[in-house]
């Protein structure tokens, strides 16, 4: 195992993970889904202009010079309703009753709102002039046809979803969302899902429900590996190209048995199935993780330990699985949410390892590191605010020194 | 209608919605549910003492005094792997070679790492003294048993499912999801989703879409309940309490019909229904806005504007899922990301009206309004990195002030 840095590790992953091939999703399916192809719209929206308010629809020119002491009246000829357009032109002298969202008649290009306009028989008497365009959404005002509604490589939000309904979009093209298997290894874990029964000297397996919680987060489609016990044959068999356990998937993730200990089978089964990218990158915690490839299949090797194998799903897997849902790299390597703050309390590091420490937020809103070390210390995560990262250049991070924090 | 401060909607929602009923949720389905009891852990974790490295287990006081001028030399005794516990106790003198994960010997306080000892013949050599406890995990050192694990009302995170595992919880006591119904109102409104073919005057509904993908983004079951057109009658079936359509709905949502217009039914038909608890909100856009009870029922009537039926969702529809899903009040009205920024350019506004500004940033880190007004434009939001909320007190908000930014 010779250590990578963590920049040369995370440069593998980005030039060697592309998105997933695009497919057609229907619009009711398209929310989160990231866009293989822009949408162009083939029409305006809104397609005519529409009223915006309940009231009259006037030619302005009509209104004009209308004040309180010189009235103007127009005779209310006839009505338009939403979803219906008016078969009757507007003459000069008259004024139609319209409701909100229905089209405007030809020659009309404004409206009165109900409140401003007084009805007497069936004629209303303005006061005030009436500005071209009042009230109205001319056509094409939101969107024009031939404009790009949304690019290629948009991760859509619900807004997006809303304006492709809006134009009619029925389906996208997008890129397949990653399926992953995860699995856990160890002959000392019990399974807490299946509610296997404890034994002597077994812990509960908790990096399983984790990972797969993580990855469900990030909008994979999850499937359980479940436990495998530390034979090599057991390991070699699951992880195969076209195992059963395994088919379909485009990520496999194992935790444990990553380093290089006497039963350590998972780098040795990974380089023999197909190739191991990197294995062992000087960070801290979840030194000896590893990545590489299993036939068409991205696989990670995450540390056993649980606080390693969550940065390892965090730094590593996260970004992967978001290049593989289509996301551009920049975008695919950002973290969620940050927040800058002033370190409360020293962060020592050493000089040419990368650390994560777990950080709380303090009632005065700087921040301080939970117990480091501890990578079996899940609660040291359970309890963190965010991560702080403690760049390999530095000994350490300096009390009141400004840090970005990944929060959680 | 007459409208409502926004904090005074908002505080009447606060103290209306309570949390769902509390089910048994598996721990495979437990990630992103509320806890409505705290989780106590029966066991320690770990449960027992145990290596954190692999290597040598030894009795710390064996090895005192080694020097490489003096080292100590401990016969290996026998061996201890991971899921087994030792039969055997380490005599004074003696070593077991244990790998990571497996349970301590009886006797043994502490584990040399393979590299720092030299193995000679079926003895190691230490050429440096051992301290009590180094590379082992006591045992209930990440959690103790009656330990809570996790609070009432905590959203599990990823981590925390990990850590139930860990305590071998198999199912947790957890709110109900809530389940929620979209309709959209609107004679001319076209279906995209169905694929409803175009007609004159008519426009494609983008609401009934958005609104569903923000209910999806909060967690909530949802249900379509497609477009309702404007007869009293069909409105009234459609919403009444145990009615098809809303049948098993902790909420329904429409869009449309909201205000008071000739053919607006929904105030008039949520109050004889059940009950209008508000309707009419200072607030721009979506002053229509209103809510209240039918049946069991949360109803919300939000404007058919979509950027109206949009800022609806998010301050109004968005808190009252997190209510119903446990989260405590502050959490459920907190938003989902901020960001401080300066403001570029002068939001205008009026005294006594709450309005929601759609900014986005700039090159240079300030944030700008997109076009305020036009409702109907739903490209301000696609275009939008957040909203920026101009209090009611003020006439605006001035070019250089500082802002919070609720972020997209």
């Amino acid at each position: 195992m010779n250590p990578t840095t963590l920049e040369a590790a995370l440069a593998v992953l980005r030039e060697r993970v592309a998105p997933l091939a695009a497919e057609t999703v229907p619009l009711g399916a398209a929310y989160g889904r990231v866009l293989a192809a822009p949408v162009v719209s083939t029409v305006f929206v809104p397609p005519f202009a529409k009223a915006m308010v309940d009231g009259y629809a006037c030619r302005a020119e009509d209104t004009f010079g209308a004040a309180p002491f010189s009235p103007r009246e127009l005779r209310v000829a006839f009505e338009v309703m939403p979803g219906a357009v008016s078969g009757r032109a507007l003459a000069s002298g008259e004024a139609a009753r319209i409701m909100t969202g229905a089209p405007m008649p030809e020659g009309a290009d404004g409206v009165v709102m109900l409140e401003h306009a007084a009805l007497e028989g069936s004629a209303i008497r303005l006061v005030q002039a009436l500005p071209p365009g009042k009230n109205v959404a001319a056509r094409g005002e939101d969107v024009a046809a031939g404009d790009v509604v949304a690019a290629a490589g948009r991760a859509l939000r619900p807004e997006d979803v809303g304006l492709l309904a809006a134009v009619g979009a029925r389906a996208v093209s997008a890129h397949r969302i990653p399926s992953l298997v995860v699995f856990s290894s160890g002959d000392e874990l019990l399974d807490a899902v299946s509610e296997e029964a404890p034994r002597a000297g077994a812990i509960f397996d908790a990096n399983g429900p984790m990972l797969e919680a993580l990855a469900r987060r990030e909008g994979a489609l999850v499937r359980r590996g479940g436990i495998l016990r530390d034979e090599r044959a057991t390991v070699r068999a699951a992880l195969a190209a076209g195992s059963e356990a395994t088919r379909g998937a485009d990520v496999t993730v194992t935790s444990g048995a990553a380093s290089k200990g006497k039963e350590d089978w998972m780098p040795e089964v990974v380089s023999e199935l197909g190739a191991l990218w990197v294995h062992g990158v000087s960070i801290r915690p979840a030194h000896p993780i590893g990545f590489g490839r299993i036939g068409e299949r991205l696989h990670f090797l995450l540390p056993g330990n649980p606080v390693a194998a969550w940065i390892g799903f965090r730094y590593f897997v996260r970004p992967a699985l978001r290049l593989l849902s289509g996301l551009a790299p920049d975008e695919a390597f950002r973290p969620e949410r940050t927040r800058s703050a002033l370190l409360a309390r020293k962060i020592p590091s050493v000089i040419g390892r990368t650390d994560f420490a777990r950080v709380r937020f303090t009632e005065d809103g700087r921040v301080e590191p939970l117990r480091t070390g501890g990578a079996g210390m899940l609660t040291t995560v359970t309890r963190a605010d965010g991560v702080v990262v403690v760049p390999r250049e530095l000994e350490g991070l300096e009390e009141g020194a400004a840090v970005e924090v990944d929060l959680l």
